[in-house]
Order: structure tokens, then C-alpha cells, then sequence
């Protein structure tokens, strides 16, 4: 391969057995995959010896399902707390990066900055912070709420909630801590900067009670993939998660964020944007169809209409009839409003019925479903890449551990084959791997942008 | 040893360079221990090897300190969040417990509980709260507040706190996840015990996200030694660390502690108390002496004040002369009283100075001292614990790695030779090694106590 050429990032996103909805009943899925740190330590081992840029890990404050009447179906109920998860494989890892979702509207901004700062200390340049708003009502309720704040609330708390997290980080520059013996000095107090955040959600006065992170600032991803969305990613992420269908829609999605940057004096390189894909890889076309339906058929409608009911932001599709089509009358809702509008305008467009949006959704939970051999979910990866829609991509694997094995022995040596893909971590971060500037700009008290 | 012989539970209590107030400055201690994990696994390791219970690590939420003016001789400014800290831990080690502060007052229990509950799995069942109220009015001002709230309503809190974190622990009996592949039934759902908490503080409906704990609940520390704090102790705790002086005032403590649990329907086995011990270790009783010296001479006066202001909760003595007598005139704050009453009481019977007081609480914060040989320790140690002042001790190592490896090396022996300490771990979870017995009660809404 050319040495310069520009090659793809991968990220590994890990949930329990897979993330197809029936992957636990599948035949080699392990049991206890959600509070096995075994399970956790064997796939990032994997990740690594594979190369991949980063785990990425999601979370909820709630037990999914819509209510919880289906309960006994209901496979998202019993999973380790993420960041403690993550925190247990930085000591077992040493280069892939470890990105986390935590929530910014039931967290407090000091102690999301003080986890994140501590978690890039103990792997030495490795954390990442995916930065999301709570979607799933059911959250506020273990928080002494009724329900979520409104949408375009929670979006402006995760911008001042962001704020105040890298005005944390900033609290030390990277040489504050002069520890001298001899004079007992331990801290030289000019290179300290008290943030006192005085905003609308957040009163914060700081310093925060870790060094400067090794990465000047944790890597932020961020979810939303809505014009609120998009908006605070523009604003703050480095590298933006996103579910998109069809190569147009991808495209676009890239067009606009790449669009937004300039206003917040960045530029494209700045954000890199990870699509997720959800591959099916087999030695054969044939193989890799006869791996998915085997996984079609193991989901229970109960199941299928409870991920529906997640994925379209709270809507109930249970008292319809489940072969019958996707209702027309159905409200917006509050939560997710981009996800939502993408399924249901499927939906439509192909008149599906319940049970076959579900089928659909279920293969990778609305993200972009690739079935084939390598070469041909090679082929399909390099043309996103190739034709800007995607910087990389975040691999939902069907099944885990086993479907991410195929990809990582299947698909990985054909990317690399091709130059679109690395054979040996560039560097020591995961800014270093991801091509993004260590964060060096100082704080805003000392006057430098 | 007669194999019926009762034994000391002992933990370690690792804090960057060490308790002494001047351990960084010491000619071997580690600069960057706050942020070395390499520093904490060392230690980790050197715990284990020594068959101690647990690992023992303190949190504040704010830098340390009277004010930010002194700055520049405060060594509390940079370290893990120890949380994160513990998650790192638990995967390279295999059998000692982890025993980490989070505070009540500037948490949400919903988040507590999960990642107690998620750590213990994580663990294998070594996972321990030590559960706090917030006693520095610097935290309040990183969480949107002004000042602490009163001492007896983050009491309240506390408790009802407790509560909540214990209902959500109690949230999935043991089997509740069946996981039949066949059938796809992943929960059986009378063995899922909603909380529906609504208190004067919080409102929490759960299930937890989290399976129930191995260890049914993680070991639950307290360590507020004020009337209130040993009312809640007797509510809640397994343990109790404890600052105790003399003889006299630990078997008052003991007995005061162990006396209060019969209206809570707990024997006096279920709590152990484990005050806090700060010794240095000689080959003779000189050396000890000069290790200890040489320490106390490397304290500035305005860190051993600022240490007092720490100590005597948020007291100001900057003001005076410091080889003047300790002020008569100052009042009591709402903060950490018991600590304060202590250390005041001692200062005015002795008639100390400002100095006297900081260098007396150096050398451990206020915790027992103990100087000496390896056989002067143990017969100090087994005096206390055969005299019903203790069941075990918190050790405070002056440096680390330094004292803690003499204290491993040259204490631990001895009381193994003495039958007083364990030479192999009794079972596999801290609940194991502590005698006490795994959390099995049923969920109240199950109509069990």
C-alpha cells in the first residue's frame, strides 16, 4: 500500500451476547455475557490483536422494554454499569482506546470530568467520553423524575454540560504539578485555572482533583444523529456515531456535519465521523445468509416489538396487529426523533408490517446491515469510505464473541490487504490512532483560545 | 495456632505517596503516585501477597486545602477519582477486597448501586462501600451549591440514601435470570422486585441494570464517628473505621457501637469495627524513631495548618501565631465534629501549640500512631483487638511504597506467628474473608425480612 494513504478507523461496539435482539439464544452465546468480565477481557483482546482504533460501549439507566409487562423476555436487563467495565479492561489492554457513553442528563459535569481524566491516566491516553442525552423515559425515574426533560432542553444542558467538562480538564496545564522536594512546591499555582462556571444548568467552580488527562482532553463522540444533534456534535465531538441506511443518506449526514464546522472555527479533519455497520461474514454468500436467518428466526415478536418500542423513542406498537402494517397515526415523540423518523419512513416506503420492520430492525437495531463474504462487505465498507460518507466505522457484531471473530480473522486481513487498514497501531493514544491533535489550547482564563 | 483461634481483619488505606503529610517529599517517595496505576497495582499486589482483607481508598470531591491561597504546598490536588481507581484494580488481583468512598451527599443512589453492584461482579464478590457524607464545603461549590448542607440532614440523606442503594441491590433474587435459549425466556419475572422507593429525598423506581451482587450486597463501610454517624453505622455498616486515640476511648467506642446494633435486629458479629492504625516499623525502636523524625522535619507550616483546617473541619488557624497556643475562642462548625472534638480536647489538655497540634497530626491525621519494632507493633495491635477495642485495623501507611512494605515484610509475620492474622484467604469474596455473612434477605415486597 502507498504509505500515505488515508486509511479507515474501526471501532468495536461491545453489548453483552450481540447486538442482534435474539443473538443471546443463539447456540454458542454465552449466558452471563452481560456481568462476565471474562467475556468483556476476551473480546478486547481480540479488538487489540485485530488493531481496531477503539472499544465503544453503550448504556442505560433503565431496564429497556416498553414497560415492564414484557419483562420476562426482556434481555437488556442485567449489565455491568460501562464505565467500571471499561475501567477493569484498561489494566488488561495497553493500546486500543476505550470509549464509554455517560449520559449528560442525570450525571453532574465534576464527576463525569474527574472519571474521564482518571480513566485517560490509568490507560495512558486511551479514553473516550460518548456523550449522549437520555432518550429512554424510563430513566428519569430512577432519578427522582417524572419524565425526561423536553428535547431541545436536553441538548442545551449536554452543551453547557460539555463546556464545563473541558473547562475541567483545563484546570491544569500539563507541567502544573512542579513536585519539588527540596522546596516542598508542589503545584506552581500559575499553571493552575479555577474554571467557576457560572451557567444556566451548571454552577462550577473547580479545580478539578486530577492532572491535565495525557490526551489534554478525553476523545468525545457523540450520538445524535437530529439537527440538535448535529449541532452540539459540530460544536464538540471529535468523532460522531451515526446510523445511516443508504449511501446517499450516509453522504449527506457526512456533508452536513463536515458542513457545520467552520462556524466553530474547525476544520473537517477535526471530527471524524463513524457510521455503524452491522456485519453478517461468511465463506460464502450462502453462509452469511443462512448465518442471519438463523438469527431471524430465534426472535420472539414479544422481543421484536420491544426493540421497535426503544428504537422509535418510546412508541407502543404491541396493541397492533403484528402482521399487519406499521400505523400511520402515529405522534412524534420526544425522544430520538432522527431514528425514528428513519425507520418509520422505511416503513412506509415499503409498506412493511410490524413484523418485518422488527425483522429489519432487528438486524443491527436500524444501523446499516452488510451480509456477504469479506470481499463483499470489503467492498461495500471501502465505497462509504472511498466516497465520503464515512472517516471509519463502528462494528456492531451480531453475535459476540462469535461474528466479531469472523470479522476480525474474515474481513480485517482483506482491509488491510487493500491498504484500508493498519497492521500496527500509529501511537500511544487514542488521539494518536485516531489522527486527532492531542488538546493542548489553554484554558480561557489565561487569555489563549 | 489452635485453628479456632480469632484473627484480626486488617486493610490497607493507600493514598498516593503515603499519610504523612510530607511522604511525598520523602527521598524514595514516587512523584506522580496520584496518577501512576503502576504505583497502585505495586501495591495492590504487595496487599494481596500479605493476605490483608481489603484495600481501603479515601475520595474527596474538591481539592484539598484552607482555600485555594496556599495552593502551591497542597499535595491533595491531583489523583485518581478512586472509583475508577478500584475497577482498574480489580482485574489484577484475585482475591482482596476493594473498599472505595463515594459520598452520599453529591451522588445519586441509582448510580451507586450500579456500580457497587457492577464492580462486585467484576471482582467475583470483593467489592466495599464506604459510605459517606461530604464533610468539606469546597465540594458543594463543584455541584451547583453554596455550602454543605446541615450536618444532620446529610445524615438523613445518608440513611435514606443506604436504603435505596440496599433496595435496588435487592432488586433480582440470585436466580432470577433463567435465560432459557429454548423458550427465550431470559428473566423469570417473580424473581424481579421493583423498588418504587419514594422518600423525602429521592424517588427511585428500578429494577436495578445489574444482576444481584455474589456478594448478595457489597460490604457496606462507615466511618463518621459523630453520635449521628455511629447511629447510621449501627443502621447500615459492616464495618467501621474509626479514629481512635487511646485504649480507653476505642473500647468506649467498640462497646458504644456494638451496643446500639439489638434495636436494629443485628448481633454484635455482623459489624466489625476497624479503627485506623499509622505505624512505622524499625529493626529497633531507634530506627523507628529516626523514620519518623525524619518525616516530621520535612513538614512546612503552612501544609501542617492546612492539614488542621482538613482535620478540624474547615477550621482556620492561618491567623495565628503558630508557635502559639492552639485559640480557645473557635467554634464548633458543622463539619466533621467528633474528628474536630478530638483533636481540640487533646490540644487544650496538653497545652499544645499550633506546631505541636500540626505535627501530632501528621503523623497519621489524627489516626493511632504506633512507632517501633515489629514485636512492639503486635503487642500494640493484639493488646487492642484481645481487649475488645477492636476487630481488626485499618493501616495507614506513612509512605508508600516504603512503611507499607516494612509493615508487610516485618508486622504481618509476627502476627502470623502469633495466630492473630490468616496465612491463606478463607474464601473467595470480602464477605468471606471477613466473616460476615453473604446478604441472601429477600426484597420487602416479597413480604420477608
Amino acid at each position: 500500500m502507498p504509505p500515505s494513504q488515508k486509511q479507515m478507523k474501526l471501532g468495536a461496539f461491545l453489548m453483552k451476547s450481540g447486538h442482534h435482539v435474539a443473538a443471546w439464544r443463539h447456540p454458542n452465546a454465552r449466558e452471563d455475557a452481560g456481568v462476565s468480565f471474562q467475556h468483556y477481557a476476551d473480546l478486547a483482546r481480540t479488538a487489540e490483536r485485530a488493531k481496531l482504533d477503539l472499544l465503544f460501549i453503550s448504556d442505560s439507566n433503565a431496564v429497556r422494554g416498553p414497560g415492564l409487562g414484557s419483562i420476562r423476555h426482556t434481555w437488556r436487563t442485567d449489565f455491568f454499569e460501562p464505565f467500571t467495565l471499561v475501567a477493569a479492561l484498561s489494566s488488561i489492554t495497553s493500546r486500543i482506546g476505550l470509549v464509554v457513553t455517560a449520559s449528560t442528563t442525570f450525571n453532574e459535569p465534576f464527576h463525569i470530568a474527574r472519571k474521564f481524566a482518571s480513566l485517560d491516566h490509568l490507560s495512558e491516553g486511551r479514553a473516550g467520553w460518548n456523550l449522549v442525552t437520555s432518550s429512554n423515559p424510563a430513566e428519569a425515574l430512577n432519578f427522582s423524575g417524572e419524565d425526561l426533560p423536553l428535547h431541545a432542553d436536553r441538548y442545551e444542558r449536554a452543551h453547557e454540560f460539555a463546556d464545563v467538562v473541558r473547562g475541567l480538564w483545563d484546570s491544569w496545564e500539563e507541567d502544573a504539578f512542579v513536585r519539588d522536594k527540596e522546596t516542598g512546591s508542589y503545584v506552581d499555582p500559575e499553571k493552575m485555572h479555577v474554571l467557576d462556571h457560572r451557567g444556566k444548568h451548571f454552577k462550577v467552580l473547580g479545580p478539578l482533583t486530577v492532572a491535565r488527562p495525557p490526551q489534554g482532553h478525553p476523545v468525545i463522540f457523540q450520538a445524535g444523529s437530529s439537527d440538535a444533534g448535529k449541532e452540539l456534535a459540530a460544536a464538540t465531538a471529535d468523532v460522531v456515531f451515526t446510523a445511516q441506511q443508504s449511501l446517499p443518506d450516509a453522504q449527506a449526514f457526512y456533508a452536513d456535519v463536515k458542513g457545520r464546522l467552520g462556524k466553530y472555527g474547525r476544520s473537517p479533519d477535526d471530527v471524524k465521523i463513524m457510521p455503524g455497520v452491522f456485519p453478517i461474514v461468511g465463506r460464502s454468500a450462502q453462509e452469511a445468509q443462512e448465518k442471519f436467518e438463523e438469527l431471524q428466526a430465534l426472535i420472539l415478536p414479544e422481543v421484536g416489538i420491544g426493540q421497535l418500542w426503544d428504537i422509535l423513542g418510546g412508541l407502543d406498537l404491541s396493541r397492533y396487529p403484528v402482521d399487519g402494517p406499521v400505523p400511520r397515526d402515529v405522534a412524534e415523540t420526544n425522544n430520538n426523533k432522527s431514528r425514528q423518523k428513519m425507520m418509520l419512513d422505511l416503513a412506509y416506503r415499503e409498506n412493511m408490517t410490524i413484523r418485518q420492520l422488527y425483522q429489519h430492525a432487528a438486524g443491527g437495531g436500524g444501523h446499516w446491515r452488510v451480509v456477504g463474504t469479506a470481499t463483499q462487505i470489503a467492498d461495500q465498507l471501502e465505497e462509504r469510505f472511498s466516497k465520503q460518507a464515512a472517516d471509519g466505522f463502528n462494528i456492531l457484531p451480531a453475535t459476540l464473541p462469535g461474528e466479531f471473530n469472523d470479522f476480525v480473522d474474515l474481513v480485517i486481513p482483506e482491509l488491510q490487504r487493500r491498504g484500508l487498514f493498519r497492521t500496527e497501531y500509529e501511537g500511544q493514544t487514542l488521539r494518536d490512532n485516531l489522527g486527532l491533535a492531542k488538546q493542548t489550547h489553554l484554558p480561557r482564563a489565561a487569555g489563549a483560545a
